[in-house]
């Protein structure tokens, strides 16, 4: 009998009428012959209230009690919905992070996953028809409980199948599955088929909230294949998998767009072997996350740096760099409206043309470009956030993505 | 360094405040240079929420399921006060019963404790002050988690005690120790400097809830000193230790009470071999339990059985009483409003006269006894429902246990 991963997120598991929903996808996939391996996450809210809970009672909680006080909210999940599973007369059974186990490193609060218990899992499906697995956490070769971090119920999804020679991984989710671009703000958005596990990277780490960048990661490297799709239709989703020759006429797949971004240029700053770690050190320190990063010739030893941050940590920044500035001289802007615009495609690659057109396309409609970075199969460029719905319209229609393009 | 159980209920750790007393407790003992083994219950309520939570999913939980639920609340607890103990500079780490291990059988929902893994402790009592483990909970041989039922924590804490060599066990409340009698209903109730296990035992299946009753046995097979005392106060509270020679002297030490009882009377019944089982196997099959069961003297093949069963299982067992008379011949009376008191006190065993002397106390006051039942350490009378008052104040008195009677 061959093994399907099928990972509820915590809107799934949020009250009795979303675990019936959930329950029906199990059973479907066991009518199909499947053996499954069931991952949820904690019910929505739930890890957050956890967390501030302990923030209430400490200052700075100790981050081993913490994953382990926040393992709690996918424990209830599990034993919950196998009691539902059990009650419909499905041979299931519950497995937490120790229970298999899943053993991570000790960075509590983000550990990452060492190794799988194969064995256990396979010889619980020998006994079991349905396993029910916690997920979002792990434990320490010592036996301390972890957490794998934001969005890390994904993570512990793949890296399951991973784990059991990679077997299908279903991700459960509130939309159809990738689309093009954000549906909300383009109508003619388009479901993708296929995505490929580069472009779904470069779209996870655009703020495309589908997937979470680790577990596509983790996927890639084991090359398991994502099927990402809906818990309320039963439609075929999207499939994120290794790139094939089916894809290689999409030049463009998708457009993906930033708004939380704000820019900094520092001009005519003293150029020397120090300047960048000068400048980028201080703001590591303060867990400042810069994303662009561009430098400009330079010019009789002085040079200009732009690059973005969070909108949120602007203000910060501006007082470091002022700072820094004092001391070795130089002058600054700051822009707190600018959103990013990327393009993303493995046809890039091999296809020349595509920026020129792309920046064509928005010069058509009067949209200044700050700032541009380029990767293999992306290509991102900063400008005014008011224009950021026409930008995502105006290059969507241009590269030919919406409804009815493509088969 | 001597090492010190501390069990605190759920109301010690239903919020921030209460937490923080708890806290205080710990760091006394730590700096009266014990090490501490903290055992802590859920908070108060959350275990009956999450049994009425899968209740609510469905109508008869998977137990192992719902054991794994119900561990939820313990582990919560443990979490959090962990952080709290850290955060002020103690040493502390949490245990989980599966971390420890505490293994146990595996009757899910009320399991038995097997063995508890002293080496752990104790190693982890090397590199940590405090270990904060979580009550209520344990783990089969198979890693199936399990709870331990009703006041489980008493006995976690009665049990790591005895794993830990019998080192003292402090068992926190919100009442100063045990008394005499309830202090609610009897103002001169005194509250006992020692109690010996045996009339604990007695006190506890009296109804007196202050110590659950398996943890009273556990003390007992393993000479466990219980010290019961309050969370709000540094006072001394009551010792609970093997009988000794301090406390012969008092007869009766302890009036308790048990106003849920109610009175079944089955008279002219024929006589055989089979009548008893033929009462009492039906109402253990629908979960009904016996307390009093008292037999008179048999008068031509025809005989009286007079038991008592809870309030609330009366209905139930007039109508499977009523089903078996048809059958077999014979009458019944109920009686709802029914209770029992009891006198309890080890110096019975050697001194006659105190039944007497109580029935002639009753009798004084004009309250009829309908029932009679006695062990070695232990009368209890069934009475009307409305003198149970006033039965414990003369009682109380008459066997001299009122304040200033006892040093």
């Amino acid at each position: 009998m061959q093994t399907l991963v099928q990972k509820f997120g915590g809107t799934s598991v949020e009250n009795i009428e979303c675990l019936q929903r959930v329950k029906n996808k199990v059973i479907e996939a066991v009518q199909n012959n499947y053996n499954v391996v069931v991952v949820l996450s904690a019910k929505a809210g739930k890890t957050s209230r956890l967390h501030d809970l302990a923030h209430s009672l400490v200052k700075q909680p100790d981050l081993s009690e913490l994953d382990s006080l926040l393992s709690t909210g996918e424990h209830a999940s599990v034993a919950l919905f196998s009691l539902i599973l059990k009650n419909a007369g499905i041979n299931a059974r519950s497995l937490l992070g120790w229970q298999i186990p899943i053993i991570t490193d000790n960075t509590f609060g983000k550990a990452k996953i060492i190794s799988i218990d194969k064995k256990t899992i396979n010889s619980q499906l020998k006994k079991h028809t349905v396993l029910v697995t916690a997920g979002f956490q792990g434990v320490t070769k010592d036996g301390f409980i972890t957490t794998l971090g934001r969005g890390g119920s994904d993570t512990s999804a793949v890296a399951i199948a991973a784990a059991l020679d990679s077997c299908p991984c279903e991700i459960y989710t509130d939309v159809n599955g990738v689309y093009t671009t954000d549906p909300n703000i383009c109508s003619s958005a388009r479901k993708l088929d296929h995505i490929s596990y580069e472009e779904m990277l470069e779209m996870s780490s655009m703020g495309a909230k589908v997937l979470q960048i680790r577990s596509v990661e983790f996927a890639k490297k084991y090359n398991v294949p994502i099927h990402v799709r809906s818990t309320f239709t039963n439609n075929t989703g999207t499939f994120v998998i290794k790139e094939s020759s089916m894809m290689e006429d999409a030049l463009v797949s998708s457009i993906a767009y930033d708004k939380d971004q704000a820019c900094i240029t520092l001009y005519d700053i003293p150029h020397n072997a120090a300047t960048a770690s000068a400048i980028f050190t201080p703001l590591a320190d303060h867990n400042i996350s810069v994303d662009m990063i561009i430098q400009a010739a330079i010019r009789n030893d002085s040079t200009d740096i732009t690059f973005t941050v969070p909108k949120k940590d602007l203000e910060q920044t501006q007082t470091i760099m002022d700072k820094l500035l004092k001391d070795v001289g130089g002058k600054s802007i700051y822009t707190k409206n600018v959103s990013k615009i990327s393009l993303i495609g493995v046809g890039m690659r091999s296809h020349t043309g595509v920026a020129s057109k792309a920046f064509q396309a928005l010069q058509n409609e009067n949209i200044t470009i700050f700032m541009i970075s380029t990767s293999e199969i992306k290509i991102s460029c900063l400008i005014e956030e008011k224009y950021t719905e026409l930008a995502v319209r105006t290059l969507h229609d241009k590269f030919g993505l919406q409804k009815g393009s493509h088969t």
